[in-house]
């Protein structure tokens, strides 16, 4: 079975946003079996809207429309599919009661515009949307002498990808034939791009029948194996060889591996971290609450991590961590022994099993002689033992930011390994 | 002048891979007044592209295809551009002995694969790639009665690009009547997006000459005006005329206004910081460290943000941010008083002129019957008050604390004015 995703708005044509829920949509769909063969993104003009629409069904089997279900004029989704399939909407009485519901509960006034997402397409059935006022809807319909299967779902992420998982897949389960596909994913953190390739690739195109794909973000490098057989036994089998052989050469890099996601790096330092039954503590200076922000974006973070101090200016080093001025009129704020200072510093004060003590340069200005732009100095310590590593990312200050994150997440891993 | 913009690549069809080619082609055919009314995505079957490509002519008048010019079986889009047209191929001699020569200084094997990037259409002219093998063609040809403007570009970034700058841009502003366009972009904070809606679509959609955009994120929305006119200053002059009034109506929502981008929140937070000579420092339990990561991640932040804690637990309330512990016994961690004593004993404790506490349920977990999830209390303190707000953000962890930080934002944004 062949799909298309649309996804509906003029931002998404514009140099600024990207769509991103078709990434979420074409994982799901592959895992049932469907392979996505076009994605159009499309702005809020009817006329082009209708274009696209009929251009789709035309090619595919199964059509996902995104965005253009919420209540401005700009909002065409339902009207488009109803005018390329040559149905009529009709309002739906329930719905609009539930719109009134919504809007009383949240205390927002209700325009006569916001009625239009009660607007149901004929024959289509509505798919409760808890997160958002829009409700999703689903139409199994003949066109030009064909069966489609067309899903309209709104826009925003939180609204469109639980929406799809709960009221989509089982839909599209029950309509399509089912095949068997073996998936496994594994993570390594900070091993160097080049040498991923040259120690993978002998490996995994042998699998000619394993699809490998190797995404490499900012230290982190995703490798995601995906069999399709007649039988899952076959397929998982060869899948897990795979990996294992993969897992093998990546040695201690590897830091999750899973049947269907893997664990982020944020989430392995707290699972070890509970397993110790340690607790972590950090002093971010050039990261500015970046280390931070990781780890508590992980729910039950507080778990594990009692939080810290953002250390930008140096009279907080030593307020909040207790490094002395003159350690720092020595060595220079950015220096291994300003981090390891840090380290131990917060460790100390917050009373957490391991602290993490982070200084560097992450540009665009700052940089000296000794020290270029990039240079970091990431510092680590328990009771037993504090020390540093000094790294140098090139990129720009994100890039710089976002790389001395991950340094300090794998080095607290492996620290608690 | 409407274009299409296709990547062609099964790759760009996975859950892994995205184009992002198309977002800077995007901006530079904005610049020259073509807008992008279609982006479609499609894999390596000839079929396929040669309907997408069919699709595409039928609705706009300037295409640019990019990928699927390299020299592997994979590679499709000449074969398909040329039957999508009913033209021929045919080799050519010189591209044939410059595949000759780049292989030999490059000292690879030429397949005879390869040769088939020498295969020009009928009546296409061959746009030289100095940073690979594959050409680029453009070719001008009547589709259905109607002249089309037809780009060929390799698909790797650092090929397709300055290609496409140094090729195609020179022709395209050759091909079309010139056009020169006006734009601003105002951003505006917290404003409820159904709200802005009401506020602002009466007064956009007058403006039938000025192609408006509203981007909605997280409390953050920016509108985009783009005008096109054959004179730049009646173009300017409707731009401004529109900008003023929706800056009028946008009220103290609105915080930044501008030529051509307008400054991030954070920006503007920091600019006024440096205007009234104050500093920040934050604490932040819910949010983690978002606050401060958001701020530092402005060159030039350490000027105004002295930094702050990251109070996840609530010991640490209590020694970074001298809250004491019966104040949180009494009133919970989560509440207006406990943002409050973070607000003032983070900015007591180091010495900035503003302080801001941030205490929240961001969930999955955490709620009770008086305090939902989303629930969050942002405390703000200078020398003369220290006051608070409560908020309540719907959806998931990331949401909630995106939102937070946005309204902390916001709110030292107000002070300050």
């Amino acid at each position: 079975m062949k799909s298309e995703i649309i996804a509906v708005g003029s931002e998404m044509l514009t140099p600024w946003r990207q769509d991103t829920n078709s990434l979420y949509l074409t994982e799901k769909l592959n895992e049932i079996g469907v392979t996505v063969a076009f994605k159009t993104i499309v702005g809020d003009r009817r006329k082009d809207l209708v274009n696209a629409i009929r251009t789709a069904l035309g090619r595919i089997d199964i059509l996902a429309i995104m965005g253009g279900l919420g209540p401005t004029e700009d909002d065409l989704t339902r009207e488009a599919v109803a005018e390329a399939l040559s149905l009529t909407l009709r309002r739906e009485a329930a719905q609009v009661a539930a719109l009134h519901t919504r809007a009383a509960t949240w205390r927002v006034p209700l325009s006569s515009n916001n009625l239009k997402q009660a607007d149901v397409i004929q024959g289509a059935t509505l798919l409760p949307n808890p997160n958002g006022s829009a409700p999703g809807q689903w139409i199994e319909t003949n066109f030009e002498g064909y069966i489609k299967l067309i899903f309209l779902l709104p826009g925003p992420p939180n609204e469109c990808r639980p929406l799809f998982d709960t009221e989509c897949l089982p839909r599209l389960r029950a309509a399509i034939p089912p095949r068997s596909i073996a998936k496994r994913t594994l993570r390594a953190a900070m091993i160097p791009e080049s040498q991923a390739d040259k120690l993978l690739a002998p490996i995994y195109t042998t699998y000619t029948d394993i699809e490998t794909t190797i995404l490499a973000h900012a230290g982190d490098i995703q490798l995601t194996l995906l069999c399709s057989k007649s039988d899952i036994e076959t397929a998982q089998q060869r899948v897990d060889e795979l990996a294992a052989r993969l897992e093998e050469a990546l040695g201690d890099w590897l830091y999750s591996s899973g049947a269907y996601s893997s664990d982020s790096l944020e989430q392995i330092v707290l699972y070890y971290l509970g397993l110790r039954g340690a607790t972590l503590s950090v002093a971010e200076s050039c990261t500015g609450g970046m280390i931070a922000q990781r780890i508590t974006s992980v729910a039950g973070a507080s778990r594990s991590f009692v939080g810290g101090a953002v250390v930008y200016s140096d009279a907080l080093k030593t307020s909040f961590a207790g490094v002395s001025a003159d350690l720092i009129a020595k060595h220079g704020a950015v220096s291994s022994e300003v981090a390891e200072a840090l380290a131990e510093g917060i460790r100390l004060r917050t009373g957490s099993t391991l602290g993490v003590g982070v200084t560097g340069i992450a540009g665009p200005t700052g940089a000296t002689d000794s020290k270029p732009l990039g240079r970091v100095y990431i510092g680590l310590s328990d009771s037993q033992k504090t020390d540093s590593i000094e790294s140098t990312f090139r990129g720009d200050r994100d890039r710089v930011r976002l790389w001395t994150t991950q340094q300090a997440l794998d080095l607290i891993r492996r620290r608690l390994m």
